[in-house]
């Protein structure tokens, strides 16, 4: 997995252009190749490669988008700090990693740029942002690192149920920006099919919502949660939570952030086995449990919410399909997770 | 042009079906073929045709949409009463008409049915609308007669900035609604270029913008207004104003109906005169004499304004390509009409 010693016609090729990915997509097409598109923001873990290899198993050809969204970001949020190491996803997606190859990785270098950033002198920018600012917040009250960046990009894709609760409630702009993206991704890639994690189960419901609603000829396929082996769910952003990210005396911390952040997973599981064997469906009595064990640990909740499978609704009984979704901080580390319950 | 006399190989190809449509479009492009679509709300005349004709000189194949959308009409509009006349308009897209044939009319039952309208009880849909009644209104603050039908539809497409100003003041849903059914009619048809009729100017910029923004491989065409001998532009509800229409002594007031109604294109046509002829640049000015010829006429203006091309942002000198654009009520029938200045 180290090193450059890959030989190139092992490694996935890299396509930077909208057209050109177009133009890649439209040969396959002829070809008769069913294509199955992995968008991702990159730093790829284990669970990224398990959607890849889903969509292996469920397409013809694979297209990964690696793309740090600045739409999904609000200017207070992790954007400029987002990890990444694209030379080190490259190689995980070449055969070089023991499974096939990727066929194409889609890593434009910003899918905001419509010609009209680098034409401007930084005179008129600040004069049209200090005339935005005249105007005040837009309609929508809300605003990502994409109005930040003056390219005067304006529309957005919103699926106003579900985004609401949930991530929606601390993240306003999160899936308006990943809506949209998604939405450019499509129209790019044009593929029959599209992978996303269950680990962030609100934004795979929004896209599947998104795709029924806007007419899309493309399946959304879900997959399952990739944990570590102590049960931690795989996220780009626990890095942050282990050791090397840290510097002196980080040993005993780092521990303790690991063993606090695997009480969200844990009390996840417990909840699980309480349902199963019978022991409670009150939504109000589960919350209460899973609050005071991610609480106890340390945790910072954010929401703890028992909710249908589809609709996202919060429910008083475990009478349906139901996923208990979990949002909490550790330290400055925001995590999320969630476990499926059929009830 | 009348009766049921024309031989069916004469008439387009009637589909009704996404799917179908989706097969259809893929076959063409598999053949080859360059397709151009024709969004229409049906009850075509020369306008519309207008922008088959053009379609037809730019694509092999012309797919011409009629689907009178409701997610573009608030509760409280014409929706009920928007004119129809399918029957006639299959036979105006046949080569009967003289031109090419049409060669596939999409034409879907609603759009906004993904099959969970008819699986629920009245008592259901009651209980969901007071539920929803209860939630207040949605987080856009504006609903459309799509919200009243109860599908469950919840994602929507905003043009944030374009969609502001013109008609969209008095109309809060209808930008939203239009970009909405595009993206769907996009996405089922596939096309590679779509044509859209300037008389609805901001449609069109909203539109354009709309597929910069979200990526779509379709190149949009604006076609220039079609208008009748004496420069009424043309326009489904100009039905409305014209004799038949309307019951005993109708004549005179017909006859009173149209001549108000020239007031906008006719002073639309001489303020461009006087800008092209030197006599002033400024708005303010220019403002000053359409309101004047269009309230003296009778008319009920919504508004009169001056505007940037691309931007369609208010203008107080005429010193680069501008369109003026009119809404005005003249009885119960709201027309609209625009001019372009080179400037």
């Amino acid at each position: 997995m180290e090193g450059g010693s890959a030989a190139p016609e092992e490694l996935p090729e890299i396509i930077t252009n909208k057209d050109e990915m177009r133009k890649w997509s439209r040969a396959m097409r002829c070809r008769g190749k069913t294509i199955a598109l992995v968008p991702t923001m990159g730093y790829l873990h284990q669970g990224h490669l398990s959607l890849v290899e889903k969509a292996q198993s469920l397409a013809d050809v694979v297209v990964v988008s690696i793309y740090v969204n600045p739409g999904q970001f609000s200017p207070s949020e992790d954007l400029s700090t987002y990890p990444s190491d694209f030379h080190g996803d490259i190689l995980k997606l070449g055969s070089v990693s023991g499974c096939r190859r990727v066929d194409a990785v889609f890593h434009p270098h910003n899918l905001y740029d419509y010609g009209n950033i680098g034409r401007k002198g930084e005179r008129d920018i600040v004069e049209e942002l200090s005339e935005e600012r005249e105007k005040g917040p837009p309609a929508s009250g809300v605003s990502s690192c994409v109005e930040e960046m003056g390219a005067g990009h304006e529309t957005w894709v919103k699926v106003e149920r579900l985004e609401r609760g949930l991530c929606g409630k601390s993240r306003p702009v999160f899936f308006r920006g990943v809506a949209t993206v998604v939405t450019k991704l499509f129209n790019i890639v044009d593929p029959d099919m599209a992978v996303f994690g269950k680990k962030d189960y609100q934004q795979w419901r929004v896209i599947q919502r998104m795709v029924r609603d806007l007419d899309f000829g493309i399946r959304i396929v879900g997959s399952d949660i990739t944990r570590e082996q102590d049960g931690l769910a795989m996220s780009s952003r626990n890095v942050r939570l282990s050791p090397g990210d840290r510097g002196k005396l980080s040993f005993l911390s780092d521990l303790f952030g690991c063993l606090q952040a695997l009480s969200i997973s844990r009390s996840l599981f417990q909840a699980k086995s309480l349902v199963e064997r019978g022991q409670t469906t009150n939504c109000s009595d589960l919350r209460g449990t899973l609050v005071q064990a991610i609480s106890g640990a340390g945790g910072k909740i954010d929401y703890v919410e028992i909710v249908d499978q589809e609709s996202l609704e919060t429910l008083g009984e475990v009478d349906r399909p139901v996923v208990i979704c979990i949002a909490a901080w550790f330290g400055n580390v925001r995590l999320i997770d969630n476990i499926e319950i059929s009830g």
